[in-house]
């Protein structure tokens, strides 16, 4: 299992600062590492763990001198290096091809053979699974729902009926993809909130990753999307008609309101909230717990609720904490200015 | 399936201004829309796509004036009509009346013949499901809880033992019914936080919607409540004894936590919390990622974090934004008023 | 079922003031008991609810006196007491032992037979579920999972492989243990999001009780941890390589962001935000709602987003209200300060 840290340079297409006939058996944190592990270092915020680390090797850019008693591997980006040795180090588990018998299956899905549906996932009528797609016990595919090649469906994980899931997606525990959007008609009359049906659907594109119990609601007509390449983390809603562009990073327990559109490479924090039928320009940033309530240019980067330009939001959260001070000021300068008044005015009337 | 642009106008009682022999095949959103469908205009924000949409027709209401070449149809309330036609072109999936063979539903629990329990769905020993509810795969049933005639358990949609779930009510996937409330006394002796047991229950009154992958927790003693027509979006929490009164509107990742009180019609925001033992009166409404820690009086609008009165928060929210140049501001007027006092100060010492 | 009530205070060591002989039915909220029924009184904001009690006998601390007609039991913490009655009067449910016919456990997994594993619950291959556990139907143990004695995973709860889950935790409804954590490197070339293998796991050390739909990561290299007794409310979101010490408290839908560290007895109010790699000692305090963005020493309080210390936020969050008064105040004295700068000027230009 261990590799030769000159052929693990060479996957990366990194240089090499020490001994390239190491014998790297695994990967660890830089504090974690001991002897024998390669790590990485690129947050400037753990210099002191990367000085003092028993890692055999460390991957760095190409800024990074190497310190005494250690060999460094000099990579553009030593974060993704990081990423593609994880991925030989640790590749995704392979399953066994094939429905069990104690899947509930319907006589009218399509299953790829080389798909494989576990004891207790649950695929409908019409429903059809992709080749080498996997469905853990308890994940649902309904009825007409269509699973694309390769995409995991881990245990409990739910695709509502007709919704459509692409390529080399993974569905974590307890994530729900095409629950009905939240829309109600009020009638005064009766009164009750009139349930406008749900009848679109949703649909993630390729290689989307959606966390455990996130939430991706159908359309009320058309289509909710997440775009190619986009990863979703936790517990994040993600409301009807909603467009979210390709390669963007939905940060846990973010929130997206309905028919609100997002670019590219868009990046929200965790608990953010994002109202209904906005535009977000592609890269925008937006930080954690913000409120968005406007659209945002492309490029824009926003924080606080409500929120707005993010540098000036810095600033103005740091002189919030201030605010009793400048209350207490105010109320000095008041009494003075008064002060000052009344002499000015004698002294204008004096004369 | 295409209908009359007649007969549709007479089901929501609207006056057709045009053609009124319009084959109407569909419904969609005004952008998408395409000859053959019908369309609704009740958002000033969406008078353009109003203007140049393709649809045959669009409801809209009384004050609204006809484009050429458009017919419309006059209704009170364009969405609410709008969602009573779409009602009539997607009416509720049929299921097939009774239990799969590959249910797990306990000899002891009482399932109407009407209902439909799929395969892998589990009722518990003494549970009660009713007329026509439907019980998808993966949803569960707890001992002696009761499912009311009309009600449908989406996908691993979980009640738990003795809880109510009323008629006509809606539980998306994920969604948890009666899960302990989150009560604990401390023990400093031990030390532990011992559990106090949550022995009441959760019950959800007639035509409730549950978002996917949210919670009404179960009361420590007593209920908690959900009212009538109380509609409730995605990763709502909803802790023990909360009582929250009928068609009120809760967006998601809502929290209220326990023993609060919500009144008829109230409308929290998205990522709204509401703080313990709260009382928010009747109609109130809480704008998106508001904390409220006061009582709110019927009818009060409030946003913020800390919650206030929505109007004030609204201008304090964009002078939030200002606070650096005020600070700055600040700190020069203090420094002109120092120039003046010394001036004054000079002033009355010369003569 | 009824109980002496000198059994039930000696029970607690509490000391009884009035009638010892009173049989004791039940347990009730101050407002709701009745004639037979005992409660508790520890939160001043009840005093009225508590004089006015149809209850027959009431815990109180030493402090209270008796109202006149009822009966007290005096302990050092009501609360305490309440919460070690209420465990008489509801002890837990038992399960029969063993595993049901319609159950999915793999024949390489080991289930002790004193363990309850029910019909449709998932336990793969290698997992290991020890004495006097419970997996309700629906509940997924993966692949070399461990759970501990007397733990309960309620229906539909998933542990992922590998990953460990002490004695006596309870698991709620939903909720997910070892879910990947959220760890990608951005590959421009391509361009894409390159996956980071989350090889780590999950584990939740003794006494902990994990609320509906709460996620627990696993590492993406060795464990995230929470710690013996700590109790997680609902929705809450605690991410990769996340160590949270024992005997905190996080309530609902708080989340906490990859790699931080809480110590012991911490406490996170609803809907809190942590960011990444940051510190919180033991006993620290987290008001709901805040948005931590800097370690907090022991025993610190903070509150607001960002957040500071709260007893300066609490005070800021009331000026904030006042902003646009100031914002006027402000902009008045600037015209005074101008007006009183030019009679000075002239003033001093006019001898």
């Amino acid at each position: 299992m261990a590799k030769l840290l000159s052929e693990l340079a060479a996957h990366v297409g990194g240089q090499i600062d020490g001994d390239p006939s190491l014998q790297i058996e695994g990967l660890a944190g830089l504090s974690e590492a001991a002897r024998g592990q390669l790590s990485f270092f690129s947050n400037r915020r753990y210099r002191r763990e990367f000085e003092s680390t028993r890692a055999s090797a460390v991957l760095v850019d190409a800024k990074t001198a190497r310190p005494a008693g250690t060999t460094v591997v000099k990579v553009d980006n030593p974060q993704l290096a990081f990423a593609r040795l994880s991925q030989l180090f640790f590749p995704p588990q392979k399953f066994p091809a094939g429905i069990d018998a104690r899947a509930l299956v319907h006589a009218e899905a399509a299953v790829d053979p080389s798909a494989t549906v576990m004891a207790g996932a649950v695929v409908e009528r019409g429903a059809v699974v992709g080749p080498r797609a996997v469905i853990f016990g308890g994940a649902h595919v309904g009825e007409q729902a269509r699973i694309g090649e390769g995409t995991v469906l881990h245990p409990n994980a739910v695709v509502y009926a007709q919704c459509v899931v692409g390529a080399r997606c993974i569905l974590h525990a307890g994530s729900v993809v095409g629950a009905d959007g939240f829309g109600f008609a009020f009638d005064p009359g009766t009164p009750q909130h009139v349930k406008i049906p749900q009848a679109g659907i949703a649909r993630l594109e390729d290689d989307v990753e959606l966390g455990a119990c996130s939430c991706v609601d159908r359309a009320t007509l058309g289509e909710t999307v997440v775009g190619r390449g986009t990863k979703i983390d936790n517990l994040v809603q993600i409301a009807h008609n909603v467009k979210v562009g390709p390669l963007s990073l939905l940060c846990a327990q973010a929130g997206i309101s309905g028919s609100s559109t997002l670019g590219a490479g868009v990046v929200l924090g965790g608990q953010v909230g994002i109202a209904g039928h906005l535009e977000l320009g592609d890269l925008a940033k937006v930080a954690a717990q913000a409120g968005v309530g406007h659209d945002i240019e492309p490029g824009g980067v926003v924080g606080g609720s409500p929120a707005y330009d993010a540098a000036v939001w810095k600033r103005a959260s740091v002189v919030t904490q201030q605010l009793p001070d400048m209350l207490k000021e105010l109320r000095a300068l008041r009494r003075r200015v008064e002060e000052l008044e009344k002499q000015s005015d004698k002294g204008s009337r004096t004369p």
